[in-house]
């Protein structure tokens, strides 16, 4: 199943995308697409509807991220190999996690703005994880048994607020619109294997990211197994697993930036495509 | 005005406490303490209220964090010039943030939960600042105008977690029940002068932080432009903007931390206090 919130920002409605490919309404199902709604029990039943007697939803409305009320935007940073080496980073002993503010949350094709001073913003195309029942000290064998679904993420990174702001990751992660989530939050049960999905980000035409799942450090079950043991997992909590290879920062001679006007396009196997034009602010 | 959220966790009540510090029931006049609740019209209506007209609450209830639906918990790092020393790290040049998992907040007198597996678990009194209109690139002259109102944080932080996982200081920070706010939202008409105000925090009676919001390396105005240059500070966003020394990793001659049984009173001039009994999670 493939869920999605549509409309306007902030008045997004809840829908999902059949078989066909086109957009039905689940307004008269659910009140909206939340952590509430992604319970087995609240999936079992969506996933037991008759799409066919949704109502179409007309036009192409926008798309917002599929998940309202995300509780807690938590980030695994250095989680491909490959990716570590092009930062120049040790690769790390654990699972390293920063928090992305939940202001930064954005529909999945809505413009990515700069802040006013960044120079050295970045893209990070990444595997978004889904909670959808709460999960705490569980063990790496029953962990995906608390994910609802997938969806893509792109972390987008301020490099300079990232690293030169004495300390911590979370303020170059942390602007406005440095979180696109979508399109669709795609249901655990069409994701047979999600350790074996090709990741790709291009930004203006060009592929600059081309990764697979399949080289992540921690697993999505070990991050999960991991986190539990610090808090609780609630359902609608999203956790963006790592990027591959690619990133800005790492291109050779020398580092490439986002600029005003720039477009980036991301995609996760099987979980949609994105696509953001990149704006200065004023 | 000294608002509070009052009643069984996740259904607390709007309240006010009076100037006989008698706690009535602000249910008739707003749903909820949070953001919507927070701009100057709100807090001015509520302000124009006549106390005596609003309905006791009988018995003692339970205190909630005084805000409802917190939309980020931004904590500041090593503001306290002496708590930097005591910790041996060097004065940071801009205000070091990190983030608090939303799903670490707690009511001021809730019980203290220590995760399996926490040996170093610490206190940490924290002036906390809640964000009452939207702040984005404002400067340092104008930053105190977007504030609501000030309130008391405690920061409790699981050191082993924050310092030895790989990085990234959320760790430590956001275990359950590890973001006790409150007891009372305070309007800021009623702190005159936010940076010179005691803090107090005392484990089993023996009296371990006492200092003075004066000695902050970053005042508070300072802290919101910082912060507002680089994402919006949004209606019902928290603060905690740094603690003084005296915390348990910086004991002599050696580290003492938490254990089950004991008691944290916890106390901002003005803002009310908090008491917490320590447990360990079963």
């Amino acid at each position: 199943m493939k869920l999605v919130r549509y409309g306007e920002r902030g008045r997004e409605k809840p829908g999902l995308i059949d078989q066909e490919g086109t957009l039905r309404d689940l307004s008269g199902e659910v009140e909206d697409i939340t952590g509430a709604t992604l319970s087995p029990e609240s999936l079992g039943h969506l996933a037991g509807l008759d799409a066919s007697d949704l109502p179409f939803v007309n036009g192409e409305p926008r798309f917002g991220p599929p998940v309202g009320r995300i509780g807690k935007f938590m980030c695994i940073g250095l989680n491909y190999a490959d990716h570590a080496a092009e930062t120049g980073l040790d690769l790390p002993e654990h699972p390293i996690l920063f928090m992305k503010a939940n202001s930064a949350i954005n529909g999945p094709n809505d413009d990515v703005v700069l802040p006013r001073g960044s120079r050295r913003s970045d893209w990070e195309v990444e595997l978004g994880v889904v909670i959808g029942s709460p999960a705490k000290y569980v063990s790496e064998t029953d962990a995906l048994s608390h994910v609802a679904g997938y969806c893509v993420v792109n972390d987008v990174s301020e490099r300079r607020f990232q690293g030169r702001l004495s300390g911590q990751w979370t303020k170059g992660k942390s602007c406005d619109t440095f979180g696109p989530v979508g399109p669709w939050l795609v249901t655990a049960d069409e994701i047979p294997d999600p350790q074996n999905l090709s990741l790709r980000c291009a930004v203006n035409g060009r592929t600059m990211q081309d990764g697979s799942t399949r080289t992540m450090v921690f697993t999505i079950a070990r991050i999960i197994a991991h986190l539990s043991e610090l808090f609780t997992l609630h359902p609608g909590d999203i956790i963006a697993t790592g990027t591959p290879p690619g990133v800005g920062m790492g291109m050779k001679p020398e580092p490439v930036y986002l600029k005003p006007g720039d477009v980036m396009e991301l995609e996760v196997e099987g979980l949609g495509r994105q696509r953001q034009i990149v704006r200065m602010d004023e």
